[in-house]
Protein backbone atom coordinates (compact mmCIF):
# COMPACT_ATOMS: atom_id res chain seq x y z
CA UNK A 1 0.00 0.00 0.00
CA UNK A 2 1.36 3.67 -0.63
CA UNK A 3 0.80 6.89 0.85
CA UNK A 4 0.26 9.78 -1.49
CA UNK A 5 1.09 12.93 0.59
CA UNK A 6 -0.70 16.23 -1.46
CA UNK A 7 -0.33 19.41 0.11
CA UNK A 8 -0.60 23.20 0.66
CA UNK A 9 2.63 25.06 0.02
CA UNK A 10 4.24 25.52 3.22
CA UNK A 11 2.00 23.68 5.58
CA UNK A 12 4.79 21.28 5.85
CA UNK A 13 3.68 18.15 4.01
CA UNK A 14 6.87 17.19 2.91
CA UNK A 15 8.17 16.59 6.40
CA UNK A 16 5.05 15.31 7.38
CA UNK A 17 5.96 12.29 4.49
CA UNK A 18 9.44 11.84 5.49
CA UNK A 19 9.06 11.14 9.10
CA UNK A 20 5.88 8.96 8.42
CA UNK A 21 8.50 7.55 5.96
CA UNK A 22 11.40 6.86 8.95
CA UNK A 23 8.33 5.82 11.40
CA UNK A 24 7.67 3.14 8.93
CA UNK A 25 10.87 2.09 7.91
CA UNK A 26 9.86 2.66 4.19
CA UNK A 27 10.72 5.17 1.28
CA UNK A 28 10.10 8.61 0.70
CA UNK A 29 10.16 10.15 -2.56
CA UNK A 30 9.86 13.69 -3.07
CA UNK A 31 12.88 16.09 -5.47
CA UNK A 32 13.61 12.25 -6.72
CA UNK A 33 10.74 12.62 -8.82
CA UNK A 34 12.13 15.60 -10.86
CA UNK A 35 15.60 13.59 -11.14
CA UNK A 36 13.60 10.76 -12.82
CA UNK A 37 11.44 12.58 -14.48
CA UNK A 38 15.05 14.42 -16.13
CA UNK A 39 15.89 11.41 -17.41
CA UNK A 40 12.59 10.13 -18.49
CA UNK A 41 11.48 12.97 -20.97
CA UNK A 42 15.26 14.42 -21.71
CA UNK A 43 14.21 17.96 -20.14
CA UNK A 44 16.45 19.46 -17.67
CA UNK A 45 16.05 19.00 -14.01
CA UNK A 46 16.22 22.92 -13.63
CA UNK A 47 13.26 22.98 -16.40
CA UNK A 48 11.26 20.98 -14.41
CA UNK A 49 11.42 22.17 -10.93
CA UNK A 50 10.81 25.99 -12.08
CA UNK A 51 7.98 24.28 -15.26
CA UNK A 52 6.71 21.20 -13.58
CA UNK A 53 3.78 23.17 -11.54
CA UNK A 54 3.13 25.82 -13.88
CA UNK A 55 -0.32 27.26 -14.68
CA UNK A 56 -1.17 24.92 -17.90
CA UNK A 57 -3.68 27.44 -19.32
CA UNK A 58 -0.87 28.73 -21.61
CA UNK A 59 -1.14 25.69 -23.33
CA UNK A 60 -3.87 26.25 -26.07
CA UNK A 61 -2.06 29.54 -26.83
CA UNK A 62 1.36 28.84 -27.01
CA UNK A 63 -0.07 26.27 -29.55
CA UNK A 64 -1.81 29.28 -31.38
CA UNK A 65 2.06 30.48 -31.79
CA UNK A 66 3.46 28.10 -32.88
CA UNK A 67 1.49 26.21 -35.65
CA UNK A 68 4.11 23.74 -37.01
CA UNK A 69 4.39 21.90 -33.60
CA UNK A 70 0.52 22.39 -33.20
CA UNK A 71 0.35 18.78 -33.16
CA UNK A 72 3.12 17.95 -31.49
CA UNK A 73 3.06 17.14 -27.28
CA UNK A 74 3.98 20.31 -25.60
CA UNK A 75 6.74 20.20 -23.08
CA UNK A 76 3.67 20.27 -20.24
CA UNK A 77 2.55 17.55 -22.15
CA UNK A 78 5.75 15.74 -22.03
CA UNK A 79 6.19 16.43 -18.04
CA UNK A 80 3.01 15.08 -17.43
CA UNK A 81 3.48 12.28 -19.20
CA UNK A 82 6.86 11.72 -17.33
CA UNK A 83 5.85 12.00 -14.35
CA UNK A 84 2.86 9.82 -14.97
CA UNK A 85 5.52 6.94 -15.94
CA UNK A 86 7.74 7.46 -12.95
CA UNK A 87 5.49 7.66 -10.49
CA UNK A 88 4.12 4.30 -11.57
CA UNK A 89 7.43 2.98 -11.55
CA UNK A 90 7.90 4.10 -7.98
CA UNK A 91 4.49 2.58 -7.29
CA UNK A 92 5.24 -0.69 -8.68
CA UNK A 93 8.20 -1.02 -6.39
CA UNK A 94 6.57 -1.88 -3.15
CA UNK A 95 5.16 0.38 0.25
CA UNK A 96 6.34 4.07 -0.17
CA UNK A 97 5.52 7.62 0.76
CA UNK A 98 5.15 9.71 -2.45
CA UNK A 99 4.59 13.61 -1.78
CA UNK A 100 3.05 15.80 -3.79
CA UNK A 101 2.81 15.58 -8.08
CA UNK A 102 -0.61 14.54 -8.22
CA UNK A 103 0.31 10.64 -7.53
CA UNK A 104 -3.30 10.12 -5.37
CA UNK A 105 -4.77 10.84 -8.64
CA UNK A 106 -2.30 9.37 -11.20
CA UNK A 107 -2.43 6.13 -8.85
CA UNK A 108 -5.77 5.69 -7.75
CA UNK A 109 -7.38 3.65 -9.79
CA UNK A 110 -4.71 0.78 -9.98
CA UNK A 111 -2.78 0.61 -6.77
CA UNK A 112 -3.97 0.40 -3.10
CA UNK A 113 -3.44 3.98 -1.66
CA UNK A 114 -3.54 5.73 1.46
CA UNK A 115 -4.71 9.05 -0.03
CA UNK A 116 -3.43 11.71 2.62
CA UNK A 117 -3.56 15.66 2.04
CA UNK A 118 -2.34 18.44 4.70
CA UNK A 119 -3.04 21.84 5.07
CA UNK A 120 -3.20 24.58 7.34
CA UNK A 121 -4.07 28.38 7.91
CA UNK A 122 -2.42 31.16 6.07
CA UNK A 123 -1.28 32.92 8.49
CA UNK A 124 0.71 29.52 10.17
CA UNK A 125 1.96 29.05 6.43
CA UNK A 126 3.28 32.28 6.18
CA UNK A 127 5.31 32.33 9.75
CA UNK A 128 6.77 28.77 8.50
CA UNK A 129 7.63 29.87 5.46
CA UNK A 130 9.43 32.44 6.45
CA UNK A 131 11.41 30.25 9.50
CA UNK A 132 11.59 27.20 8.24
CA UNK A 133 12.36 27.49 4.39
CA UNK A 134 14.00 30.71 5.30
CA UNK A 135 11.83 32.63 2.45
CA UNK A 136 12.87 36.43 2.88
CA UNK A 137 9.95 37.65 0.64
CA UNK A 138 8.47 40.62 2.53
CA UNK A 139 5.22 39.55 1.72
CA UNK A 140 4.85 35.91 2.64
CA UNK A 141 1.24 35.67 2.26
CA UNK A 142 1.03 37.04 -0.85
CA UNK A 143 3.68 34.13 -1.66
CA UNK A 144 1.83 31.28 -0.37
CA UNK A 145 -1.56 32.71 -1.84
CA UNK A 146 0.17 32.90 -5.24
CA UNK A 147 1.57 29.27 -4.79
CA UNK A 148 -1.95 27.59 -3.66
CA UNK A 149 -3.74 29.39 -6.94
CA UNK A 150 -0.68 28.10 -9.05
CA UNK A 151 -1.25 24.48 -7.51
CA UNK A 152 -4.77 24.51 -7.86
CA UNK A 153 -5.24 25.86 -11.59
CA UNK A 154 -2.53 22.35 -11.86
CA UNK A 155 -4.79 20.18 -10.44
CA UNK A 156 -7.38 21.28 -11.60
CA UNK A 157 -6.08 20.75 -15.36
CA UNK A 158 -4.54 17.67 -15.03
CA UNK A 159 -6.73 15.44 -12.48
CA UNK A 160 -10.13 17.52 -13.23
CA UNK A 161 -10.79 17.80 -9.29
CA UNK A 162 -10.67 21.16 -7.15
CA UNK A 163 -7.45 20.68 -5.10
CA UNK A 164 -8.43 19.97 -1.62
CA UNK A 165 -11.74 18.62 -1.89
CA UNK A 166 -11.69 16.04 1.19
CA UNK A 167 -14.00 13.44 -1.33
CA UNK A 168 -10.65 12.55 -2.52
CA UNK A 169 -8.69 12.02 0.20
CA UNK A 170 -8.70 8.99 3.05
CA UNK A 171 -7.60 11.59 5.83
CA UNK A 172 -7.37 15.05 5.71
CA UNK A 173 -5.21 17.02 8.43
CA UNK A 174 -4.30 20.61 9.81
CA UNK A 175 -1.01 20.81 10.96
CA UNK A 176 -1.66 24.15 11.99
CA UNK A 177 -3.97 22.61 14.91
CA UNK A 178 -2.46 19.62 15.56
CA UNK A 179 1.36 20.13 14.81
CA UNK A 180 3.90 17.73 12.49
CA UNK A 181 4.47 15.38 14.82
CA UNK A 182 0.50 14.28 15.83
CA UNK A 183 -0.46 14.31 12.04
CA UNK A 184 2.66 11.75 11.43
CA UNK A 185 1.68 9.32 14.09
CA UNK A 186 -2.22 10.16 13.05
CA UNK A 187 -1.14 8.79 9.29
CA UNK A 188 1.17 5.87 10.60
CA UNK A 189 -1.58 4.56 12.79
CA UNK A 190 -4.27 5.16 10.09
CA UNK A 191 -2.17 3.01 7.48
CA UNK A 192 -1.25 0.21 10.05
CA UNK A 193 -5.18 0.41 10.36
CA UNK A 194 -6.06 0.19 6.60
CA UNK A 195 -3.55 -2.20 5.96
CA UNK A 196 -5.21 -4.89 8.43
CA UNK A 197 -8.24 -4.49 7.15
CA UNK A 198 -7.63 -5.78 3.62
CA UNK B 1 -13.52 22.79 23.13
CA UNK B 2 -16.65 21.77 20.97
CA UNK B 3 -16.07 19.36 18.48
CA UNK B 4 -18.09 19.68 15.50
CA UNK B 5 -19.05 17.14 12.89
CA UNK B 6 -20.34 17.68 9.34
CA UNK B 7 -20.89 14.93 6.95
CA UNK B 8 -22.26 13.05 3.98
CA UNK B 9 -25.30 11.57 4.15
CA UNK B 10 -25.48 8.03 4.97
CA UNK B 11 -21.32 8.30 6.37
CA UNK B 12 -22.29 7.15 9.30
CA UNK B 13 -20.87 10.47 11.00
CA UNK B 14 -23.57 10.76 13.37
CA UNK B 15 -22.44 7.13 15.09
CA UNK B 16 -18.94 8.71 14.89
CA UNK B 17 -20.06 11.94 16.92
CA UNK B 18 -22.40 9.55 19.13
CA UNK B 19 -18.84 6.88 19.96
CA UNK B 20 -16.62 10.12 20.28
CA UNK B 21 -18.95 11.53 23.21
CA UNK B 22 -19.81 8.14 24.93
CA UNK B 23 -15.47 7.72 24.50
CA UNK B 24 -15.06 11.02 26.06
CA UNK B 25 -18.03 11.17 28.40
CA UNK B 26 -19.44 14.63 27.21
CA UNK B 27 -22.97 14.88 25.52
CA UNK B 28 -23.71 14.70 21.80
CA UNK B 29 -26.16 16.75 20.19
CA UNK B 30 -28.16 15.85 16.76
CA UNK B 31 -31.47 15.32 16.86
CA UNK B 32 -31.94 17.45 19.96
CA UNK B 33 -31.27 20.43 18.37
CA UNK B 34 -34.24 20.53 16.08
CA UNK B 35 -36.51 20.40 19.45
CA UNK B 36 -35.14 23.18 20.82
CA UNK B 37 -35.02 25.10 17.14
CA UNK B 38 -38.79 24.06 17.54
CA UNK B 39 -38.98 25.92 20.95
CA UNK B 40 -36.78 29.26 19.62
CA UNK B 41 -38.92 29.61 16.37
CA UNK B 42 -42.32 28.57 17.23
CA UNK B 43 -42.21 26.11 13.76
CA UNK B 44 -43.37 22.89 14.57
CA UNK B 45 -40.70 20.02 15.06
CA UNK B 46 -42.06 17.97 11.62
CA UNK B 47 -41.77 21.53 9.49
CA UNK B 48 -37.92 21.91 11.10
CA UNK B 49 -36.97 18.15 10.45
CA UNK B 50 -38.78 18.47 6.55
CA UNK B 51 -37.90 22.20 5.90
CA UNK B 52 -34.52 22.86 7.60
CA UNK B 53 -31.99 21.62 5.11
CA UNK B 54 -34.33 22.25 1.97
CA UNK B 55 -32.41 23.90 -0.95
CA UNK B 56 -33.04 27.89 -0.26
CA UNK B 57 -32.71 28.88 -3.44
CA UNK B 58 -36.65 29.04 -3.82
CA UNK B 59 -36.46 31.57 -1.27
CA UNK B 60 -36.40 34.77 -3.94
CA UNK B 61 -39.31 33.03 -5.74
CA UNK B 62 -41.63 32.62 -3.27
CA UNK B 63 -40.67 36.15 -2.26
CA UNK B 64 -41.99 37.06 -5.37
CA UNK B 65 -45.37 35.47 -5.04
CA UNK B 66 -45.76 36.87 -1.28
CA UNK B 67 -45.26 40.30 -1.82
CA UNK B 68 -47.45 41.43 1.61
CA UNK B 69 -44.24 39.37 3.29
CA UNK B 70 -41.76 40.33 0.79
CA UNK B 71 -39.62 42.24 3.92
CA UNK B 72 -40.86 39.99 6.72
CA UNK B 73 -37.91 37.17 7.06
CA UNK B 74 -38.82 33.73 5.75
CA UNK B 75 -39.68 30.58 8.03
CA UNK B 76 -35.85 29.68 6.25
CA UNK B 77 -34.77 32.69 8.26
CA UNK B 78 -36.15 31.98 11.13
CA UNK B 79 -35.10 28.58 11.40
CA UNK B 80 -31.49 29.69 10.71
CA UNK B 81 -31.28 32.45 13.11
CA UNK B 82 -32.97 30.03 15.41
CA UNK B 83 -30.67 27.65 14.33
CA UNK B 84 -27.38 29.55 15.28
CA UNK B 85 -29.11 30.94 18.74
CA UNK B 86 -29.32 26.85 19.17
CA UNK B 87 -26.15 25.60 19.09
CA UNK B 88 -24.19 28.99 20.78
CA UNK B 89 -26.57 28.16 23.93
CA UNK B 90 -25.46 25.00 23.54
CA UNK B 91 -21.88 25.50 22.52
CA UNK B 92 -21.85 27.90 25.66
CA UNK B 93 -22.72 24.83 28.41
CA UNK B 94 -18.80 23.62 27.87
CA UNK B 95 -16.98 20.71 25.70
CA UNK B 96 -19.80 18.62 23.54
CA UNK B 97 -20.28 17.13 20.08
CA UNK B 98 -22.20 19.03 18.00
CA UNK B 99 -23.20 16.75 14.45
CA UNK B 100 -24.08 18.77 11.39
CA UNK B 101 -26.69 22.29 11.43
CA UNK B 102 -23.62 24.29 10.20
CA UNK B 103 -22.15 24.14 13.55
CA UNK B 104 -18.58 24.08 12.70
CA UNK B 105 -19.19 27.59 10.35
CA UNK B 106 -21.25 28.89 13.16
CA UNK B 107 -18.65 28.50 15.70
CA UNK B 108 -15.78 29.16 14.08
CA UNK B 109 -14.72 32.00 15.16
CA UNK B 110 -16.47 32.47 19.15
CA UNK B 111 -15.26 28.98 20.52
CA UNK B 112 -12.73 26.85 20.04
CA UNK B 113 -13.40 23.80 18.08
CA UNK B 114 -12.01 20.73 16.59
CA UNK B 115 -13.71 20.91 13.07
CA UNK B 116 -14.46 17.67 11.52
CA UNK B 117 -16.15 15.82 8.53
CA UNK B 118 -16.91 12.38 8.13
CA UNK B 119 -17.23 11.32 3.84
CA UNK B 120 -17.27 7.77 2.30
CA UNK B 121 -17.35 7.16 -1.29
CA UNK B 122 -21.20 6.82 -3.06
CA UNK B 123 -20.71 3.05 -3.36
CA UNK B 124 -20.19 2.21 0.46
CA UNK B 125 -22.95 5.05 1.88
CA UNK B 126 -25.13 3.49 -0.45
CA UNK B 127 -24.73 -0.19 0.74
CA UNK B 128 -25.04 1.65 4.48
CA UNK B 129 -27.95 3.42 3.59
CA UNK B 130 -30.24 0.22 3.27
CA UNK B 131 -28.21 -1.78 5.54
CA UNK B 132 -28.37 0.18 8.42
CA UNK B 133 -31.25 2.98 8.38
CA UNK B 134 -33.01 0.54 6.42
CA UNK B 135 -34.04 2.45 3.66
CA UNK B 136 -36.11 0.93 0.46
CA UNK B 137 -35.44 2.97 -2.23
CA UNK B 138 -34.45 1.09 -5.08
CA UNK B 139 -32.17 3.32 -6.15
CA UNK B 140 -30.38 4.03 -3.00
CA UNK B 141 -27.42 6.31 -4.73
CA UNK B 142 -29.69 8.54 -6.58
CA UNK B 143 -30.85 9.17 -3.17
CA UNK B 144 -27.20 9.94 -2.12
CA UNK B 145 -26.58 11.90 -4.95
CA UNK B 146 -30.21 14.12 -4.05
CA UNK B 147 -29.28 14.37 -0.44
CA UNK B 148 -25.26 15.74 -1.14
CA UNK B 149 -27.10 18.32 -3.50
CA UNK B 150 -29.52 19.21 -1.40
CA UNK B 151 -26.65 19.28 1.56
CA UNK B 152 -24.09 21.47 -0.69
CA UNK B 153 -26.77 23.76 -1.75
CA UNK B 154 -27.60 24.23 2.03
CA UNK B 155 -24.48 24.92 3.29
CA UNK B 156 -23.05 27.57 0.22
CA UNK B 157 -26.15 29.61 0.71
CA UNK B 158 -25.70 30.11 4.86
CA UNK B 159 -21.87 30.05 5.09
CA UNK B 160 -20.44 30.99 1.47
CA UNK B 161 -18.47 28.10 1.99
CA UNK B 162 -18.15 24.99 -0.51
CA UNK B 163 -18.80 21.63 1.20
CA UNK B 164 -16.11 19.03 2.30
CA UNK B 165 -13.21 21.49 1.29
CA UNK B 166 -10.74 20.26 3.22
CA UNK B 167 -9.51 23.68 4.91
CA UNK B 168 -12.67 24.41 6.35
CA UNK B 169 -11.67 21.32 8.81
CA UNK B 170 -9.07 20.60 10.65
CA UNK B 171 -9.57 16.40 9.91
CA UNK B 172 -11.64 14.80 7.66
CA UNK B 173 -11.99 10.99 7.71
CA UNK B 174 -13.13 8.39 4.81
CA UNK B 175 -15.29 5.76 7.08
CA UNK B 176 -15.22 3.62 3.95
CA UNK B 177 -11.62 3.14 4.25
CA UNK B 178 -11.25 2.75 8.13
CA UNK B 179 -14.38 2.30 9.55
CA UNK B 180 -16.66 4.32 12.34
CA UNK B 181 -14.47 2.53 14.94
CA UNK B 182 -10.92 3.51 13.91
CA UNK B 183 -12.83 6.96 13.09
CA UNK B 184 -14.17 7.97 16.59
CA UNK B 185 -10.47 6.46 17.56
CA UNK B 186 -8.64 8.92 15.85
CA UNK B 187 -10.81 12.20 16.68
CA UNK B 188 -10.75 11.35 20.26
CA UNK B 189 -6.87 11.17 20.24
CA UNK B 190 -6.63 14.23 18.48
CA UNK B 191 -9.08 15.81 20.59
CA UNK B 192 -6.84 15.19 23.40
CA UNK B 193 -3.83 16.30 21.53
CA UNK B 194 -5.42 19.72 20.48
CA UNK B 195 -6.59 20.35 23.78
CA UNK B 196 -2.93 19.62 25.86
CA UNK B 197 -1.67 22.03 23.03
CA UNK B 198 -3.77 25.05 24.12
Amino acid sequence: MIITISRQFGSGGRTVGKRVAEKLGIKCYDSEIIEHMAEASGLSRDYIADHAEAPVTAGWLSGVFRPEFAYAPSNQDRMWASQCAVIREIASKGPCVIVGRCADYILHDEVECLRVYIHADEAWRAKRIVDVYGETSDEPLKRIREKDKRRAAYYRVYTDQKFGDARHFDVTLNTGTFGIETCSDIICTLYQEAQQGK
